[in-house]
């Protein structure tokens, strides 16, 4: 451990796609720890559309960012020195400690990782915050049955890539959607869906309509816009769609239009229904130990695509949306 | 009984508001009864928005009706001749028996109601589809709590008047909105409700913000556009948004852009969620049972407004849109 912390703060709050220009990287010293603070030396950095949305000056579930200050990012990362009697030295953490390359401060919210038991870019992805989004999303959001008809938008994602997974396991007929063929021959050769629509090459609605003749039961929406109107237009009589992002609409959040044809919630008796993963706090423990039985079983293959340097973490947030990554996009140290 | 029939038939499709212009009335000869089919003496026809729906081309929950078709109004009248086991000379009756002074036809879906317990076009109205439209999209779709702040568009309308007092008679506090202060006036004085807003008069979201700080519970939404928008923006944390109608949207049902603030929903982890009053057919007879006993303890004040002359229809019909109304608009032949 030197003395110095690389920060990467917020200097700009972009109109459009974010990108180096909206980041300073700043060498600081490292502060003394306070009592019941911990150092981490963070090893990798989750790259997640919420980075995105806390650039912005309005608040959204979550208070915006200063400018000059720390996007909340989600790491991991080793205790190298702890005034917590929670944590010693030597453990291994996740939290949301920032895009830098030391955490010091309190450590509520700050959760044990075991190294044992997965690679600890693991606990970023599918034992993280993405397969918890994608289980509690899913499973205590949709109330899957078997031979449901589920559709996944961003089906090669964070999280996507999870919950149709966890559809297949429960029995769910599952259809994705994903940008480009090779990213749809991953969903289905990789991934295990049934089908996948590219919606660069293909007409989503006029797909879906053939690949859900009776009508789609449940849509994961990590995308808002077009694919949502086109899945509200096929949807099947009671269908729930459990709004998990809008990707689609980050960049330019004060221009959207809800779905055009929202009105078929009425015609279909349907639901859209927003969660979020951080009312289910209680249930974390209980959730990761059913992902992890699932990842060991084989039922679930977790994917990390993995970037590497602090100092680049402006040019691998953009890739969000460039969709170039298949899993969780990871920032190693 | 004479032997002819006075029809409104639908002559044209309106672009917009609906008027006299887009129907035809016919005088037609009475039809032999077959087997199995009653003719009713038709003493009062419901008007109703899905009314205006069923002018469209396009199909909705309900399919389209042909040019020269007749619209499926619902209303009361006697049974004056029989030749169902089901139903005698006599007998009064609700069922969806269009614009006409005589149904000649099957028996289906036909009800038999009592003129004793009730002035028969109540039928039509807080003991008829407004009241189970009111009862099953409150009660059994939203699942109120005493202490939960409801909020009800078209509060004076044929279900917001209804939907507000079981609000009510089941704890919570209830807000209205309506066009005008004299109709404001009327939902507090007359509906119970706590509070009534202005939506001509006043700024929707400002108002709500001062009489809901905590947010807004449970939204039972008749108007959808700029009142649903306003609600969003004011709803609580785990909100919910009934969809019954979207009246400001149906005479321009192609343009209409969904609520540009939808993903406050996401925000919020709240529900948008259509329902149909038809998917509750087996539970009819019970929740008219508790609404008669409503309205039997005072606890429920039903309103019928009721204008005259079946040549009137096309008249009529507009009222609903430009809301000069009270309760439930109905047409006496």
């Amino acid at each position: 451990m030197n003395n110095t912390n690389i920060v990467v703060r917020l200097n700009a709050r972009p109109t459009g796609m974010p990108g180096r220009e909206h980041f300073k990287i700043c060498e600081e010293p490292l502060p003394d720890l306070q009592p019941e603070e911990i150092r981490v030396a963070i090893s990798y950095i989750s790259i997640s559309p919420s980075l995105r949305m806390q650039m912005n000056a309005r608040e959204s579930y979550l208070p915006a960012v200063p400018i000059g200050g720390l996007l909340r990012a989600r790491a991991v990362g080793e205790v190298v020195e702890s005034r917590s009697s929670r944590f010693a030295k030597g453990d291994f953490v996740e939290g949301a400690f920032g895009p830098q390359s030391y955490y010091s401060g309190p450590v509520a919210g700050v959760m044990k990782i075991d190294p044992a038991l997965a690679p600890i870019e693991r606990y970023l992805g599918a034992l993280g915050m993405s397969g918890l989004t994608a289980y509690f999303g899913l499973v205590h959001t949709c109330h899957p049955q078997a031979g449901q008809t589920l559709l996944v938008s961003a089906a090669a994602g964070s999280v996507g890539s999870i919950v149709g997974q966890i559809g297949k396991k429960l029995g769910c007929h599952v259809i994705g959607i994903a940008g480009g063929a090779d990213k749809c021959a991953y969903v289905t050769n990789d991934l295990n869906y049934d089908a996948c629509i590219d919606y660069r090459g293909e007409d989503v609605g006029q797909r879906l309509a053939e690949l859900a003749p009776d009508g789609v039961d449940i849509f994961f929406d990590n995308v808002g816009g077009e694919i949502l109107e086109a899945t509200l237009a096929n949807l099947a009589a009671g269908g729930m769609v459990s709004i998990c992002g809008a990707i689609s609409s980050y960049n330019d959040i004060d221009a959207i239009c809800g779905p055009r044809n929202w009105l078929k919630l009425l015609e279909r008796r349907a639901t859209l229904k927003g969660f979020s993963v951080y009312d289910f706090q209680s249930d974390y423990s209980e959730a990761l130990a059913i992902l992890a039985g699932w990842i060991a079983g084989g039922a679930i293959k977790p994917a990390e695509h993995i970037e590497e340097g602090l100092e680049r973490f402006g040019d691998v947030l953009p890739m969000l949306f460039h969709g170039s990554h298949r899993g969780k996009l990871i920032l190693k140290i």
